[in-house]
């Protein structure tokens, strides 16, 4: 009997590189990680990388299973079609690198490159959230806010491959300053930095309430911990998650009038606040998005959590496409 | 030899119904009209159209062409698959009609209908501005702001055949109310509509100017005579069309980072404003979007003036689908 098919994923981040070995259901089979600036610049992460991999292959083969190519999510634009990366954060030297070419020829295995955010919406679309649809539209709220496309079962990258930036769609443009340069984009009001700061600025104004109590207590203030106040009924914070979740519906609201997906996966940080933030997304969405298109979409939360890059960036080799 | 193939095309408007015969590189062959308010109900509008297309088959005949096909732009939502059109204004009875399959039965000869917007902006694509692109945004500005998207060459429609409507992305969610039943979408900026409001509330402010001077003597305000007067140095009007340029340069930047398409097509009233509109556009959008999307992108005027609406629909059967 063929031996089962996985892929080797490999999601690099600013901090961290995650690796893993998954299986063609999703399942992940191993994980293993690096530091991103353990690395004095790109010879030396690509040699670790390589070593890693054909590790990884040695894994495979020892649970059984066949190993059909590596896939890799990298933050930034990417040239999908060359599998080159143009910049990476946190590694000298790290300018246009055709990373595709460099370790298909040192490893003789296929290689798929794609942008981060990409790759996790695909992930979802093939294995968590999207599973069972043709289209998607994938969001993941870090810092900033990051997205990916699925149309008719392919990620749509676009002419120059520098499609699916969903957090830097207009919501407001009278609104505050993004880091992309434009003002109001969706990403000032639900991404974790902007979040967090607007949530300082408001508990410096009430100077009551649970939430502020924790702080001034010397907890750190992260979404995860707005989330444990709006949980436990402090108002402030209900209110910031209500907040989110319509600027949010109202981006997706736009989003869904122009694509008219089958489903919309949201993930990250921010998302994880359930119920605050997708009933005030989703009375947003009805009521702002035409009823045809809001009528055929479902909302849901991604579902592959912290795996969810690795996982994506095997999907891409899984898929055998980039 | 064989004769050159040509296609009719038919535009259901509010008001006019526009027929014509086009050649399979988009030349107008023959044009005829109706009003659309002068059938009692939809039999009698459907047995005249199928009366006028067997007279265009006639003409086509005469002319020395074979014809393809029939295309039919109409507006509202349209299931392209059934061809059926779900509500047609000015006519009576009209709810669901399986247009497609009513037609193809009575003439024989395959019939393909889709949402005016999208014949459109697919015939900007194989015929005028588009030309060459393999993707393409196309706006119409009217009395609302209609679109089409065309990806890898054919029209996208979404998963509930409601895709497209970008005249409905938020610019400004505090913004005015929109007839979609949302607040501050770009339709409220620069449709037709407000867009005239917007001139006359100015007007009534300024009490003076040249435009002013042309309305209190009586002439009919409309975009073309702000046009007229922004030409003249108007300083209202220049600043009227300045920001109604940004307005759409605004939401045309979201578009162009979710989308980044290859090339995006203005058309309709408001665009007859050339430079004044176009050029604040740009601008906002190279502010705006992202540089790889930017750089990527070509924003032109529409080429197929009036014709466009018959053109696009006899495009859609000429490309031998709906």
């Amino acid at each position: 009997m063929a031996k089962p098919l996985s892929a080797i994923g490999i999601d690099i981040g600013g901090t961290n590189i995650k690796l893993g070995l998954v299986s063609a259901r999703g399942r992940m089979l191993h994980r293993e990680h690096l530091a991103t600036r353990d690395f004095p610049g790109r010879f030396a992460m690509l040699n670790e990388l390589v070593r890693r991999i054909a590790s990884l292959r040695i894994t495979a083969t020892r649970k059984n299973f066949r190993v059909t190519g590596v896939g890799i999510g990298a933050p930034g634009p990417i040239n999908v079609e060359k599998g080159s990366v143009y910049f990476l954060p946190n590694i000298r030297g790290w300018k246009n690198v055709a990373l595709r070419s460099v370790l298909r020829r040192r490893l003789g295995i296929p290689v798929f490159v794609d942008n981060d955010a990409n790759a996790m919406a695909f992930g979802e679309f093939l294995f968590g959230a999207g599973r069972g649809a043709k289209s998607l539209i994938g969001l993941t709220l870090g810092t900033g806010v990051g997205g990916g496309i699925v149309l008719d079962g392919k990620l749509f990258h676009g002419h120059a491959y520098s499609a699916a930036e969903v957090g830097h769609v207009t919501i407001n443009e009278n609104g505050p300053r993004c880091a992309c340069g434009s003002r109001g984009c969706v990403e000032t009001y639900v991404g974790n930095r902007y979040f967090i700061l607007e949530v300082l600025r408001r508990l410096k104004k009430a100077r009551r309430g649970l939430l502020y109590r924790w702080v001034v207590s010397g907890a750190r203030l992260t979404p995860e911990l707005v989330e444990k106040a709006a949980r436990k009924g402090d108002a402030l914070s209900r209110q910031m998650w209500k907040e989110t979740g319509e600027h949010l519906g109202t981006a997706l609201a736009g989003l869904v009038n122009v694509l008219n997906p089958e489903r919309i996966v949201v993930g990250g940080g921010v998302a994880k606040a359930g119920a605050f933030i997708f009933r005030p997304l989703q009375k947003t969405l009805q009521k702002k998005a035409f009823p045809i298109a809001v009528a055929s979409v479902r909302v849901l939360p991604a579902t592959l959590g912290t795996d969810a890059g690795v996982i994506g960036a095997a999907a891409l080799a899984l898929a055998g496409r980039s």
